[in-house]
């Protein structure tokens, strides 16, 4: 059962809050092994919290507009009394959070429910979610293949049903590529748009956080009760002094949505084009832009999110390396080697390419392109076969995310209602990226609905198991 | 005779602009070489604006509130027809530029006529201006003495009235430092005020362009004319677009200020201790703040000047290190081979402190701080000793405006009319640094007007030759 739905029949009486948690708990007792999407369950906590519902709803007070609606998150939030592994065993000796994420208790002060943690790639550094330590996340449409990452217990609890909602993080990618892999909606707000305040930062300066659901409507409330003024983030304090683009009226005929060319158009499999391809079309955006600069600001985003990610962990990499998860170790310690200079020039053509893509939001209000290269592979592929050429599959993932959290763009991506019709095989997912000037989230919304509302995007059902 | 008087005649007809130009390339041609401050002179040229504006004034057409007034520019401002050589022979392969810099555009606008280069540490990357190439600018006070740098050639041709008006840069402190050791006044406004169009860059991030003056009046006229829209500079176009903070009201009590504690109370010779006191005291400034990140900050300002400039020259490092200025050679070749780790380290102590420094101007309007920790040393003095530690020199006096520059604030270097009133040696000169919040350059002459009509600060003049 989606988000809205739960809420309602809480709201109305048909269902309790108790009972809304016990079916979830049920259902990932039996059903999150075969995809290894969580990696903690709360039950009590969470049966405390259904039993505060119900009792608001008995006593007449409002019981929130999520009100009994499970959900859980990436283990790099803080939940209270919980140790925050944010993927790895380094963690396991910090001591338990003293209280939730801010977005959790956003989410909680709207009536959600938490039911527990959910598998990532170690300290969010990967789009595959093949954790060594905890094992990988497993895709519901095909558990043989990757969930995508770094967020795949994420996207992967929600594909498979097991909770309406999700949080996640992505740095490059981590929302949108595990969202493309897994047949869901997911939302990477603007950068500084949502509160990161008790989130296991990665690569501080392209961290964001943001919801996965099954439907535009569910991921709206989810987005609307996570939003909100938090003082103890710094970044989203900053950021919210910062003007807002003035924007062109877009009159009668509705927004200026354009497919991005160049860059987004290679690099990837045929049917990532065709997805894009579709959605442009159900869209009536013929309009083809270009960002000249994507190929290389996709090259600076790895050299800042290296150094960056090096920086944080840098006590760690000297001091316990064999700790670190084989599948991270490496990454981290050649981010920790990079000259200064590489990082110099990456943030120069990072500056560059945010005034070309603002420029850009001067004559388009959505740019549309493949939110992946491909739809979901094996677990332990290494390469795959792109333009007639083998090249390293895990990273290449990233290829249509990167440049755009690069500059804080806010994106979301939307599930091909019938992938099969973009040509994947097996009927596997595939998503479609869309991406909005900073602050308008808005106009990715009303475009999800309208795709939505004709057919195009919804979130394919995993087969039965 | 200074630019507001040299105006003043001219418009009257009590000198002509020819006078004026024909006046000045006498003296320089006559006192540069004892500071050797002019690395290039264009006497055709500024005979030819001369007669322009008395052919203005003849015709009864404004000729500018500059009218007449002779200038000179750091030799990394674009000139015309003359190679930018930005302290280099590297540069002198480079051909000539093929218009003036914004900044030179402006005063020209304004009436003022450039009759030079001034000289300059290579790159800019120095406080010394001890130009192996060109030889060391001297300081007018004591030719055996250092000016400071890297504008040094500019702040000695104004030190020693060959113009009234002078353009430097200031990344670290490079129009600060020798505005205080010449003892003139020297503005780095706000990062982003004043375009850098047609300026040889250092490092991006921090690089600032700004005045040198004998009086407030002067530096005024000079900064009016300096202003203006450039789309050429898109880092002025951004930053244009940042909203200014929100000020308290002054009051009628007047402006708020504050003398900076800390490492602004330590790391120098009792003289500028005593320069500040004095200044502070003048202005019945009794109250001491903290900015506690300073001395990190400067370290991580350090680095990513390092970093940055290292990136700019990398293709000449690379290819030809021994025609860099054994000065600047091994600088830069150090910040080739730092670890971006460092980087991403420093950019993050740098923005916690933009946070903390907008957190005390909630509480302050200006603050002082010494300018430099000392007076003008001996050219070629490699150490000096400072609470009984004998440190490096020449990064020393960059203790004080490095911090400032490194997250833009506005700074102004005024002179202490009686520098021996705060004991330095054979009365040479010292300022004292003046800093506001970001945009409010007004403040800065606010305070610096007030303290010139108490007779506190002021030009010393230096001894005839």
């Amino acid at each position: 059962m989606k988000a809205a739905a739960t809420a309602a029949a809480i709201r109305a009486g048909r269902l309790s809050a108790a009972e809304a948690v016990e079916r979830t708990l049920d259902a990932i007792a039996a059903r999150s092994p075969a995809i290894n999407a969580f990696t903690a369950v709360i039950a009590d906590r969470a049966r405390a919290d259904a039993k505060a519902v119900d009792a608001a709803i008995a006593a007449d007070r409002s019981p929130g507009p999520l009100a009994g609606v499970p959900f859980a998150v990436k283990n790099l939030f803080d939940l209270e009394g919980v140790t925050t592994l944010a993927g790895s065993v380094i963690e396991k000796g910090a001591p338990p959070a003293s209280r939730d994420a801010f977005l959790v208790r956003q989410l909680r002060a709207a009536g959600a429910i938490c039911v527990g943690a959910l598998n990532m790639d170690e300290y969010a550094f990967g789009f595959t979610t093949e954790n060594t330590h905890y094992g990988p996340a497993r895709n519901p449409h095909d558990t043989t293949r990757i969930a995508g990452g770094s967020s795949g217990g994420s996207a992967a609890a929600v594909a498979a049903g097991l909770v309406p909602l999700s949080l996640g993080s992505d740095t490059n990618g981590s929302i949108r590529v595990p969202a493309s892999l897994c047949g869901i909606f997911g939302l990477k707000p603007t950068y500084g748009r949502l509160s990161r305040q008790g989130a296991y930062l990665f690569a501080a300066s392209f961290d964001h956080v943001g919801p996965f659901a099954r439907d535009v409507a569910d991921l709206a409330l989810a987005y609307d009760a996570l939003q909100g003024s938090d003082t103890d983030d710094p970044v989203q304090q900053r950021r919210a002094k910062e003007p807002v683009m003035p924007r062109l009226s877009v009159g009668t005929k509705g927004l200026r949505i354009a497919t991005l060319g160049g860059h987004f158009a290679a690099n990837g499999l045929p049917e990532c084009f065709a997805a894009a391809e579709i959605v442009a079309r159900a869209l009536d955006a013929t309009a083809r832009v270009e960002l000249p600069l994507a190929a290389q600001v996709r090259a600076a985003a790895v050299i800042i999110t290296m150094a960056e990610g090096a920086n944080l962990h840098l006590p760690d990499l000297r001091t316990r390396p064999d700790d670190f998860d084989p599948m991270t170790r490496d990454r981290f310690l050649a981010g920790a080697l990079l000259p200064a200079h590489w990082l110099a020039q990456a943030q120069r053509l990072r500056a560059a390419f945010r005034e070309q893509a603002l420029a850009l939001f001067e004559e388009a209000d959505v740019l549309i392109t493949p939110a992946t290269p491909f739809a979901a592979t094996p677990i332990g592929q290494d390469m795959i076969e792109i333009d007639g050429a083998a090249i390293p599959l895990r990273p290449a993932l990233g290829a249509f995310s990167q440049p755009i959290s690069a500059i804080g763009l806010p994106a979301m991506v939307v599930p091909l209602a019938d992938p099969a019709a973009a040509g994947t095989t097996n009927g596997l997912p595939i998503g479609v990226q869309l991406i909005a000037a900073p602050w308008r989230e808005d106009h990715l919304f009303r475009v999800a609905a309208a795709l939505e509302r004709a057919g195009v995007v919804a979130s394919p059902s995993p087969p039965e198991r």
